[in-house]
Parts: structure tokens; sequence; C-alpha cells
């Protein structure tokens, strides 16, 4: 006898292309970028169509791939990494048709597209296989290295490879005894007679740090030079290829980089993380320094909007992938009689009230997670590409405020949401061949990498809340009154959401207040309140980002919903109200301990806090 | 090369003594329940003894177990369950020295402890290793059915043995088409000539469903009979050994009960998760009926405070677990400079603010998933066993009152906890040979099985604050009122704890009251609010009993902390506080959810909610 019911029924994932298409007209504006003269050629007509059709590909050849690869894993045969043989082909058509370098600037190859487009197939490319798309998104952080950084012959033969998706790059920050704390690392970088340096040491948490999809791998690496000064005031940052490159780009001699072990990870099994070893062979591997000795440290932190904003949109991505998986079971699955179902009537779940809060917590949540990542990635092309200096200044505080937040919220709720996704499965989602345990399992690590969302609490009131004496966050403030301002004639459908996104400005005010009064002055208090603080301010601009859907949805009801459709229209406004009345009040939940202060924190010894 | 870090860093389990002994004797009454004709042998000295020893052997034996069991698994082999190698040994010593029987009654067998101490047990068992647990947790539920509902001759040949752990139990609910709507079963039982039944079916999810720790295995199976009423009116209950016995209780033939597959889970790995097929080969798997045809479901009711409340201290006990890897792991690992410290000094992490946070957070909510799990089973023991039939009815009603909220906040909270504890390990939490990966892994599926979380809200809302009209409700929060009144004169320390009990306390009766004017009065709109509720309300409770903690940690103060230690007494004072000033203010961002109702939930057809 065999089992009676499906061993797999992982979901088919479908580009969310009308909600995408909302938040880039209504919330943010595509429109108003493409009259900037780098991005003329990006005009909405011509990036729809292009969504639709990487949307495509995400969903017929990405998205199949996304539990085979977790099931296969990244094996190390060999001394070298073995990626799901799904991976392959499914990397080389995203290669072929020239995705990889669609948002990237055209001197080097690229299609010269907004980021705010670049994140867009981003999030796709992380509902579809957040695994596979880690090796794009590390490379991204390489090609930021070298673009800004890189010298013109470097840009020429390593650049030019990783924007085409040729090559790939990686990030080797981590030592084990330097996490966090970057600056504690030790890998040594000798200078050599020939300008090259001699590389060794140990890297970990390496990801994609060796794989099978590209010829060469090309690893940034963080190291110290002889007589640097400790800490992060003493890194330089390095080319390491895996094959070392001739002048004209062909392949060399291999480069002296093992792969020593792979982690066995709770989740993204198919990303093959890697202990690396430089030099461990004899006189160290051969890398060439980017740009100036000891600037390695600044070189990462102009990357860090970028590559935080990155796992925001990870965490999107397996948001918007664990919706889809529930609300399609939710409408399969019958279980019980739903109220107001007629007697003897097996309902299916999405029918039952406490479900459908699931669902729209889920819907809710993501979309809201959506309209905050393409903010910050339209303020990061505005940064850049604004032809006024204030504006672009302007432009750049705010992404640079909104970049904790992004990635600490966007990955604080992806983690509910996929929990959320595994609960409307119910025991069937505790199996893994139902696919959504594999959601919870590979969002976890967003909020661990690229900043734990601890550290990004304490960039948030340490970094970013005090510049110009408070003023970004005063000024992001006021944009949200005016929001509430607006909501004020709005009728009577969006009253509950002029009043709650009030009051929440209101506990965010006061706890703002708090910070800048007492929490700035001891730096123990600010730390201490830091995780509560980040948390209320990010679903305050979630909020207030789904406010102003509120009002957009308002607007396309009156217009019978336009393009996007009169259903869409009223979901959205439901949707989004949801948001408002329900999930955003939670603010007041935390203003308590935003203003306890750090004495209890700190009160216990280590010893007592172990006593049981 | 080989890597420079340890790949197995997984903590030690330390039984926590103080703490449980500080619930025991200042939230409970041990001593109390001990005058109690049927407990007089349990007073406080020799339970302190016993969990001392019991303490020990969970430490010792079953702790190094847990993580080896996760990787090894359960396994299908020629038929039969093989467990992994290490549990034989570990669950033979367990009931070898008599510990199954601790707290079942003395008729067959048992030792007559209160169901309290058995709690504390239980808490152990799971910090220890939650996956063997599961074989005397489910053997508990079989145990309960028998001594409820059981023939004396069944419960001389099956209870007497399981009591002991000779043998396990199993519980057959589960079908592919019945889940939370168990009504909906299928399996056949009919009668034959000579008294006995012949079952046919197919049942999911059956823990421990084989396995070769005992001779045998005794399944409760549910199961309908020819011409029985549809629904849960018409389920009876049945035993079916996996051997048949002889009267003696000598094994027979073995049955027709085929394990058909195990399931591959996101946790508990090393539990066999087992699709059973009865009656494949053949007539039918032999059964015998327990009590009355047709009163299946009833009796499942019967074991489901003490099912439901075991989940609750699963959930507790992985917490506990992985609040000490954490606070272990912090005092060892050292990254960057904590506020205060010399310049170029390398911290522990737990000098941090941040992790301080995290931490008191986790130890935190772990006593008060406590507290409130013994209550809990405090209140069960009095049910059954107080003299007085008008205070036995009370202790009841608290106890099913206390029912969904323990199960649902404990295991939300094991949730929250084992998250934490990931993450206070950083990028490390993430590898699974860390160990702490599984504690969240293990949590997720306390928050499904023994009624999801969402049922038990629907339980809370629909079937236990009706009672009396909503007098259980108020009867509770009187009590909880008495606590303010009581904090008022407990001066300055304790002044922010009686500020915010009292404001917890109003948010909770303006839910309530919402909810006997409205929501009673439309099951949409109460079903609506059900989950934000039931998490308003359990909060509260946890919040109560933190706050009788920071009155009874006083009362230690004030005496040098007795047994109990000086330490202890000012570690419970401040954990205590932290809980009640700036985790239970969490009640006042859920109640606007609570009072939306459920228009909007509503609103949306299927189709839009799927509309992307």
């Amino acid at each position: 006898m065999t089992r009676t019911y499906p061993a797999v029924m992982s979901a088919a994932y479908a580009p969310p292309l009308r909600d995408i298409r909302f938040v880039l007209e209504h919330l943010v504006d595509l429109s108003g970028l493409s009259k900037l003269e780098p991005f003329r050629h990006a005009d909405p007509d011509t990036v729809q169509g292009a969504l639709e059709e990487f949307g495509r590909l995400m969903a017929e050849v990405w998205a199949p791939t996304n539990q085979i690869g977790d099931v296969e894993g990244s094996q190390l045969v060999d001394g070298g990494v073995r990626t799901p043989a799904v991976f392959k082909p499914a990397y080389r058509q995203y290669v072929d048709a020239g995705w990889p370098a669609v948002a990237f600037a055209p001197e080097y190859g690229g299609g010269g597209f907004p980021w705010l487009v670049g994140a867009v197939l981003q999030e796709m490319l992380n509902s579809a296989n957040m695994a596979l798309a880690m090796a794009p998104m590390l490379t991204h952080g390489a090609i930021d290295a070298l673009a800004l950084h890189g010298s013109e012959a470097q840009r020429e033969v390593y650049l030019r490879r990783m924007v085409s998706g040729e090559w790939t790059g990686t990030m080797n920050l981590t030592e084990p005894e330097a996490g966090s704390d970057v600056g504690a690392l030790r890998t040594r970088a000798v200078p050599q007679p020939d300008g090259t340096f001699r590389i060794t040491g140990q890297k970990i948490f390496i990801t994609f740090g060796d794989h099978d999809l590209t010829a060469n791998v090309v690893h940034l690496v963080l190291a110290r030079t002889p007589g640097a000064p400790p800490g992060t005031k003493g890194i330089s940052c390095f080319i390491v290829p895996k094959f070392l490159v001739e002048p004209d780009g062909t392949l060399g001699a291999r480069n002296d980089v093992e792969v020593v072990s792979l982690e066995h990870k709770l989740g993204i099994k198919a990303s093959p993380t890697c202990v690396l070893a430089f030099g461990d062979g004899g006189e160290g591997a051969v890398g060439e320094l980017i740009g100036e000795e000891h600037a390695g440290m600044r070189y990462m932190f102009t990357m860090m909007n970028n590559a935080r904003l990155g796992v925001g949109i990870q965490a999107l991505g397996l948001a918007e992938r664990a919706y889809q998986a529930a609300i399609a079971y939710a409408r399969e699955r019958r279980q019980g009689r739903a109220p107001g179902a007629p007697a003897g009537h097996t309902s299916p779940i999405v029918e039952h009230p406490d479900v459908r809060r699931n669902l729209l917590t889920m819907k809710a949540t993501t979309e809201a997670m959506r309209a905050m990542c393409l903010l910050q990635a339209e303020q990061i092309d505005l940064a850049r590409h604004l032809p006024d200096g204030t504006a672009r200044t302007a432009a750049r505080e705010l992404a640079d405020l909104l970049t904790p937040m992004t990635k600490s919220w966007c990955t604080d709720m992806a983690e509910t949401v996929t929990s959320i996704g595994v609960q409307v499965h119910g025991g069937m989602g505790y199996i893994e061949e139902t696919g959504v345990a594999q959601h919870y399992r590979d969002a976890k690590i967003t909020q661990i990498y690229e900043g734990t969302n601890g550290i990004q609490a304490q960039d948030l009131i340490g970094r970013k809340v005090p510049v110009r004496g408070g003023a970004v966050v005063a000024e992001l403030a006021a944009r949200m009154r005016a929001t509430v301002e607006e909501l004020s004639g709005a009728g009577e459908p969006l009253a509950g959401v002029h009043r709650e996104l009030g009051l929440a400005l209101d506990t965010l005010d006061a706890a703002t207040a708090w910070l800048m009064e007492r929490g700035l002055a001891d730096p123990v208090e600010a730390l201490g309140a830091a995780t509560p603080y980040q948390r209320l301010f990010a679903t305050t601009v979630a909020g207030w980002l789904m406010a102003r859907a509120a009002l957009a949805a308002r607007r396309l009801q009156a217009s019978g919903g336009g393009d996007l459709g009169a259903e869409f229209a009223d979901a959205k406004l439901v949707t989004a109200r949801f948001f408002v009345e329900q999930l955003l009040p939670s603010v007041h939940g935390l203003l308590a301990a935003v203003r306890a202060g750090a004495a209890d924190l700190m009160a216990l010894t280590p010893g007592q806090l172990a006593l049981r």
C-alpha cells in the first residue's frame, strides 16, 4: 500500500507583475526616474515588457529548480563545489539572455537601467530560487567595488565579465574571530616586486566561494598589509581570482585558493557556503590591490546600502513565494465548515476567518515589504543621478536612513510570513516535501548576514538618526504627516487609516524624542533601546507606505481600476487598510521598551544570567 | 588545512532546578497540593530530591543524545522503524529507574505524584531530547484514555505496561482528509463474533507509530463502526496492539499494522512520524473497543487539557535549552568593544546592550512559560483531587480556560525564543553543527500539532470565554486585579510593574468587553478576532505571573534569598520586571486588531486574494 496523499505539492510561482507595477507607478516614481538623462531608455512601457519577459524565465525555468536544489544541495567533490545539476542550465539561460547586466552602468556592458528595476528583477530571482540567486547577488557586491574603486585595467578584465555573468564574484570578509567585528580580521597580504600581493589566511561563510556555473570566480578579499594599523583602519581590499587571468582575459594558472569545507546549513542548502584557504599551498595566493591600501573598509561601506537592500529583497522574494503557496493551498484544502456555509459542507480553509487573518497578514506584509524595498532602491538611483546636488544629498540621506530598516524589518517579516505560511499548511507544512518549510529555513539567514538585525539597529541609532541633529528623521516624519493630512479629506473608507497612521506617528515621535534627549546622551541607553526603536520606526514607515497605497487604490477605484483592473484596486484597498488598521498598531506595544532605559538590561552579572 | 573553528559546539544542559523550585514554592503551591490525601508522600523535600536525581539523568544521559538523534534520524528498515542507536540505552535507563510511572495513579503501578511534578519532569525530558520524549508523551495520552475509559482487563493488560514504560502507546487520529477536522475520518471498524473488531484504514502523522525501543506498541485508533452517524458523533476508539496480547500479557501474533512510510520533517527528525496502514494484508487489524461505541471523540476531549499542556511544556523545554545555549555562547564569544570597556578590549558579546536585550527576552519569556505551564498543571491536579466540589469545578474551569493559551502562547514564544537563540549565535547559529538551529526547527511543530494555534484561538473564544456568560474570565481578571492592588504598596522597585500590569488589564478588559458584546453575537467577528485576542489574553496572564514573581522575589530579597540565594532573588526581580515593563506592553499593540471587526478579513474573494 502506498500513501494516499501527494508527496510533493510545491506550488508554482507567478511573478507578481500587477503589484510591482502598482508600486512602480503609485508609490515610487519610475516614470519620473526615466526622465533623468541616464534612464531615458527605461520608460515604463519598456520596463513593463522586460519584467514580463524576465518573469516568464523565473516562473518557467528557475522556480522549478528551487526545491530540487534544496534536496540535492551543493557538494564538495574532489576539492571543488558541485552545484545541483539543474542549476547550470538555469544560470546559463539567465546569462545568455543578458539579464545579469540590466541594471549596471553601460561603460562595462551594463544595460543602464535604474537600480529600481534591478531590485524588481532581484525580487523575482529570489522568489524563484534564493539559493541560486546568491551567485549574482554576491557578484553585485564585487561589481560595485570594482566599478567605484578598481583601476581601468581591472575593470576591463574583471568587471566586464562579472557584469555579463560570465564570471561570478565573492566577498571575503568574515574570519572565525572576525564576524560582526570585521576589524579583527587577520588575513595577510604581502607586496611583491611585480606589484601583486601574496595573500595568506582563512575566510569563512564565503557564499558561492566555489562552484561549477562559470569558468572563473573572482574573490574580493579583505586583508592586512605588513605594518597596517590595527582594526578597520588597516584593512585593504584585493582581487584574488580562482584562475589567474592574462591581460587579454584568457585564463592562466590555478591560484592558491582552496575550498576547505562546506557548511551544513539550516537553509539555502544549494548555495555553497565555503571555508576558503588562501595560500595554504605555498607563498600565498596571488592578489591585486583594489584602489588604495588601508581603504578596504571604506570601500565596503560604499557597497553597504545596496547589499543590505539586497538582503531585504531576498526576504521580500521569500515572503511573496510563501504567500503564493499559502493562498493556493488555502483555496484547495477543505477542512470543517466555515461560518455561513450550509450544514454538511466542507469548506476550503480560505473561508475560515482565522485563516483569512493569516493570509491577509502575509499578503499585506509582503506588499509593504515590496513598497519599502522599492522606495529605497529609488532613493539609491536618485542619489546617484539627480541633477541637483542638494536633492541628491537628500535622497542619499533617506536611502541611508532606510537601509537598516529595510534590512531588519523585511527580514524579520520574512520570518513571520514564512512561518505563517507553514502554519496555513498545518501538519503538511512541517513535511519537507510540501516545500514551504524551505522558505522558513531559507528566511532565517536573512536576519543574520550582511550585519545581524541587532547590528542594523545599532547602525540606525548610532549613525543614521543623529545625522544633522535628527533632521533627516524629522523630514521623513514630516512627509508622513503630510500623508495624514491628505487622508483627512479622503472619506469614510479611509477614516481608520487616517486615525491609525496619525496615532502611529505620535508614537514614533515620542520614541524619537526619548532617543534624541536621553538615548543619545548615553550610549548604553541608546544601544539598549535600539532594537524596539528600529522595529517601531520601520513598522511606521511600512504603515505610511500602505496608507499611501490605500489612497492610490481609492484613486484607482475612481477610474475603474485603470490598467490594473477594478478587482486589483479593491483588493489593494482592503489589504492596505488591513495593514494600517490591524498591523501598524503593534508600534504602540513597543514604546514602553524603547523608553524603559537600560538599567535592567545591564543589572545582572553574566553569572546571574546563567543561573538556572 | 582544516577549519580553525570547532565544528560541534552544542551546549550542555543543566536542569533549571532553582527556577523550577521558585515556581513550585512561590507561584503555585506544591506544599498545599502535598497536603491533599493522595499526594501526602509528595512533600516538597521528596519532590526536590526526585527532581535533582531526574535532572542528573536528563543532563548526563538524555541531553547528549539530542543532536546525534537529529543527525541520524529514525529510519524505516525492513518495514520497521530503527531509532538512532543512542536512543535505546537512554530510554532503557529512564524506564529501569521507574521514571515513566511517577505521576500516574498508583492503581496500575504509578507513583501517585501530582501532575504538577509530572509536568516538571516533562519539561526536563523535552529540554534533554524532545524527539525521544515524544515516546512517553504520546504514551501518556493512551494511558489517560485507558485509565478513564478502559475495561478492567484492558487496564491490567495494557495500562500497567504503558505506565511502567515497558510498552509505548500511540494516538491514531489524523487521516489525509481529516486533520483539524477529525470528524471527517474514514477508518472502519467491523465487529466480529468474538467481540473484537477488524480495523481497516490509513492514518498519518502517527508519532512513534513504530520503533525498536520496546517489545510492543499499543495503538489507540479512532474509527467508524458500520452505520455510525457522520461526523464526530460516529467515532469510536480502539486498542490495536502491534503484537496481539494473551490475557496473561505474553505477546502473540503480529497484528496487521504496517508502516507505509516515514515523513521527512523540518524538525524532530529522530521522532518517527509514521503513515500506518491497518488491515492492508487481509480482513483487518484486530482491535478492541475502548468504553462505549461512538464515544471516541468525547474520550479524546477528556485527554485534551493534558495533551495540549504537554505541547506547551515541549515548547518550554526547547526554550530553556535554547536559552542555556545562548547565554553560554554569549559569555564565550568575543566581538567588538562594549560601551565602557577599555580601548582595544574585545568584549564577550553578553556585555553588549542589544545582546542583553536578546538574552533577557529569552530568559524572561522562558520563565513566564514555566509559570504558565505549572499553573495549569496545578489546576489539573486540583480539579481532580480537591475535596470540595465547587473548588474542583473552579479549578477545572481555570484549567480549561488556560489550555488554549498555554498551548498557543508557549509555542509561539518557543518560536521567538529559539529564533533569538539562533540570532545570538550569529552566522554560527545557522550552521547545523552548532545545534541551535535544531531547537528552532523542532519548535515549529509545537505551533501546529495537537490543534494548530488558530484552532486554539477558536476554542478559546468559542468554548472557553463564553462559559457561565464570561464569569470564568471575570474571575481570573479579578485575581489579576488583586495582584495590581498588592503591587500598589510594594514600593519604588515595583512601581513600573504596578503601572504596566494595570494598563495591560485595562486593555484585556476592553478586548473582552468587545468580544462579549459584539463578537459573541456574530461568529465571524469572534472568529476573526480570535488570534489577536488569544495572544493579548495569554500575554496578560504571563505578565500577571511575572508580576507575582517580582513580588515573590522582593520577599525573597528581604530574607536574603532563602534557600534560593540572594543572587537568584535579584536576578528574578530584574527578569520579572523586564517582562512586565518591556514585553507585556505588546498587548496594547493588539487591541486594534481585536476590535477592527471581520469586514476586511472577509471582503475579498479567494481569486482576489490570489491576484498578484
